[in-house]
């Protein structure tokens, strides 16, 4: 089995290539009449777009979102909703060389290990490009979730070792590199400028919070809404770790520090990030992700060929410096599509009228 | 839709609670013709098993498993498995304070905004003791992963802010503690003692180490290896965070630094962590997970009654001091139950005898 | 992948065998805040129950309900729910035969072909007795039903070739062949003595009605209702042929015959069986299932051994003469189960508060 | 959660409407390595597509199959496989008075009660159009099975009350109503024809043969193989009632004739339809499906406008007198979508190299 689908009730399953016809979501299990129509996404598809920073790749695709199916006269109409971006500007030309070698710290030789045929133009199924099905589903999650006033929002804490020390939510859009900190969005084009020179790249770190998600999200004990989260963010390409709340600083403090004491105008502290027990407990869901320098370098590596001869690679297809700040809009994205998912779920087990003991008064939304 | 079933082809069904008739676990796709008797679960279950360390919950359970269906005559049958646990040693009492109070840090508050009417005693359902379905289930996957010559462990890599130097992985076993490192395990029980006394909890790190894991596992671009490893990790109770191979520290290297470099040998080093692209490479699968301090301390601590007044509670119920090391067999279970589900998922993508490129060998097992 | 699971999100996993420790059923997905007790569970237990009629296997069994999960002060918590029948009357030796020949008709040479090892004894996995797991997971579906208004009668329309011509509701129960007309029970009872004399089995078809099911269950294209009703009753034992509303006969009607007319007071005929496309439409849900004879019969039969040599069985194990009327509860709890899940899962979709075209108005509870 | 995927393993999802951009599927677990071109679906969708005769609806489409994912260099790589068809020739004009009325029979109704907005152009989500997205998947299930030697094969048993009386495989094809017998044909299009000129429409019955298909595929005790096939046969529009070997007629059978005697050269009669305890047991595969009549017809009918008004309805829109044959490609895509997905599920459990009784040994290929 495959996996191209995530969520239980609002479904996803992308597909397409970096170099072929397009990239594409299938979202089943999306409610009826709600507003969508192409200009939706144009928001979106534009942050995730290359080219938004001048060290970005120079690959530019105008990203338009073509609606295939499940929506009628501007509405969502229950049936599957079909999202198509088709590719326009790929050029397969630089990556010939991965018909006989495999870059190293890239999914060439995994791929060929597990398919032993496969798609390595761009990096086909494996390309970052894929993340713009991803972008594009996440909207739609948006649209669910816009009602109960949930707002998703990442920005970049760290890049090449660069910190964010100051946190200015208003600034992150701004910045050119999604950094909520002026002068660490300064120090990080330095770095990111000096690898770009050196043939090298970058990672990073982002950091995502969600705000005013209701109370009751998450289904233990495995579909827990951190359990879910983690899955999401780590199956986006390049992040190595996940962690929410104090994550692993939390491996430090004792009880009596970690656990965030409850008054009548909510928690004290929020190290739990906002989920207790798998389940959001109506305060700020924070989680950091860790991502790796993308692995396409145009510095010489030592790599073998399909035969297993050594080989030595120095690859000089398009790419980024550094994964963030385009994927922040894929982690928003992932994050959204849990909580719409997790949303529906919650109404076929949440508050349903059945005996209610006395104590049960609905205080949230949820 | 709640979660509690894991996995796609060899999927686990949990059930029971703490303090009710027992836990259990339904394991469905288990293949037939496997060796299978009660004795085979011995091991694991006393190595999650309280009092086996001094500073552990007093409580003390038999655990033993019953298999209530799916082996006859010794083996497996293709049907599915049932493992029971029954509860023998559970004392409710301090537990109806909870009837009105919620425990800072704890699901207590979460469970009842969801739910409205849950199982208190002994944390119910989100109680540690759930995770002896998971040790129980894991027996069974590494049973089908056994002829691959996979082999998982998982050792205490910090505890209460004191980290292991040296790893000695013959140790892990003597260790009380399940720490690689003899000098670490002294001090870590030293400030276990000092919280134990204080009425406080401690957190730590644990780190998870596969031998001989087939390349090929994982299924992108959602059910990667490495995301099916992090909501399987995820999902434990009080972990917080999940890294794979360099993890969060792959945020500050350079692709140059951080590009495993490939040669007729293997890999030449392994900040991967034996996975590329979601799907195994062969290498040695490395993650390590964050666990927060045990939210259940006898400190007083603020926090709220069900009707939303403000209370004091010093919680006196038995507890560990730490999660860490009972949790270590729960993580090695839930990453042996994600392997053996992708082994068998790969059986349905892997090698197939289609048409087959030329330079196509076949050189894993996988 | 086994399939040991039906449902989507009122999800049960069923397991056991006939003369292992039990046979029960873990459900996932059931709402918290329902009254559930074992006493719940009685009726429809001895419904099932062989014993109840004269011709029935000898076989006797308490089959009381043990609620291993889930429930707590009688409430359901939204936990799973584990139901769990003891096995208490299996006599195991007439089944040592099956050691080495195959029954014909029966699943004996299939199980063997698949798994190559499996519990034979009294039909192991494949025996009627799985269905009492059914029966009490469909006791559940019922309570989640119930404040919907929603009834499920089933009932013997055809026994041995006998078919009732007249349909009194109130004597379903009273007959001890679940058949609606008592003329027809008397002759019913007459082929069944006589099939039992001459060591043969009998066939027949039940009826399935549903009452006060509203509008707008199923989840087109595949989960359509009455695609999920088939699958659900085709997993029964025995079934061969499933048909909703005119079912075969429809295959002669013309259009305008077969269309039900619509009117303010509801639909003029039912032709549609209460679905249409798919969809439940408000009015009466109307299926037939066929049942093939029992295949374990004591009438001597050609058949083969393990090693392929042509054999003669005549089989002396205790059985029914007909699966009807025992299966008409397990045909309830099916669609009980199809209903359940598809009333959770319309909460996903169904009239959520998005925009809302002005002609649209909530007519029905659902 | 919508239902628009079917299959665990080979998972086919559907989306499109009638009148909308297109229709399609996206095939996620399709295993790399197989041949796939354009011209793989010319046959099938040319089957299924409207004006191969001179009764069936004018509308005419080229139904070229688009390839838009999954397949590079003419071999499929195991990522998801994309299948677009566009509308071309769809004219809405007809269905405009849909806006306001429901067509007895169809699912106009259903659809305003459920989802409150819908596309009703040409039945939108509901339309027959919908198939050819089944068919195409079809066709990829068929290039999985092919190797297997499996041959699935459809043709219709009756419409509008005639049926074949001689079965001749070799004139199905040349049957302009896929009918195995000329005589049969020539009186069913009188009927057909008479029908059309009453602004009538009929209903028929097909019959599915499967041949060679391994023994051992299906997973009890709900993904029998019967009970999938009976989903998903009952998931086509139209379809009534399914029915597997003798089907209704085995409920007047006794045992002692329904029980197929096995022989060392294979089962002496087939009552069973090749399928014993929902696993395939070697011999042929039969199975039937009953279609209503076709709702929309040109007669004037009772119904309701949106706001509960009666009305009459005089439907004009371009519309086929009967399903069959049209439906009979959809019939056998829908088969050959459930054997792949079988046969890949069941090489996760079938025959893997455990422990392995002696009395056991492979003789099927499966």
């Amino acid at each position: 089995m495959a996996g191209s689908s995530f969520g239980k009730i609002f479904k996803i399953t992308t597909f397409g290539e970096s170099h072929g016809a397009g990239v594409g979501v299938v979202i089943d299990g999306c409610p009826p009449r709600i507003s969508l129509s192409p200009e939706n996404f144009v928001r979106d598809m534009a942050r995730r777009r290359p080219g938004r920073h001048i060290l970005d790749t120079p690959r530019s695709e105008g990203d338009q979102v073509e609606i295939l199916s499940g929506v009628f006269e501007g509405l969502t109409t229950g049936a599957p909703i079909t999202l198509f971006i088709r590719n326009q500007d790929a050029d397969s030309r630089p990556y010939e060389i991965l018909r006989q070698v495999f870059r190293p710290g890239h999914a060439d030789y995994t791929y060929f290990k597990k398919y032993g045929h496969f798609d390595f133009r761009g990096g086909g199924r494996y390309s970052a490009r894929e993340t713009a099905a991803r972008v594009a589903a996440g909207v739609v999650a948006g649209e669910i979730l816009s009602p109960l006033g949930v707002k998703v929002v990442a920005y970049t804490l760290e890049l090449g070792g660069v910190r964010a020390e100051s946190i200015d939510m208003d600034y992150v859009e701004k910045s050119p590199l999604c950094c909520p900190d002026p002068v660490a969005t300064e120090r990080m084009e330095e770095v990111m400028s000096r690898a770009r020179k050196e043939g090298d790249s970058l990672g990073g770190i982002a950091e995502v919070h969600v705000r005013s998600c209701p109370a009751g999200f998450g289904e233990p004990v495995f579909d827990k809404l951190d359990a879910d989260l983690a899955k999401a963010v780590m199956s986006i390409g390049t992040v190595k770790g996940v962690e929410v709340g104090a994550g692993f600083e939390a491996a430090r403090f004792k009880g009596s520090e970690n656990n965030d004491p409850i008054t009548p105008d909510g928690f004290r502290s929020n190290r739990a990030g906002g989920i207790l027990g798998g389940i959001s407990n109506g305060d700020e869901i924070i989680l950091r992700a860790a991502m790796k320098p993308i692995p396409s370098i145009s510095r010489e590596q030592d790599t073998l060929d399909r035969k297993r001869n050594p080989a030595k690679l120095k690859f000089e297809g398009r790419h980024d410096v550094a994964a963030i700040p385009r994927i922040i809009p894929a982690l928003e994205a992932m994050v959204k599509i849990v909580l719409a998912d997790h949303y529906l779920r919650s109404r076929t087990m949440n508050n349903l009228s059945y005996k209610n003991p006395e104590t049960f008064k609905e205080e949230t939304r949820c």
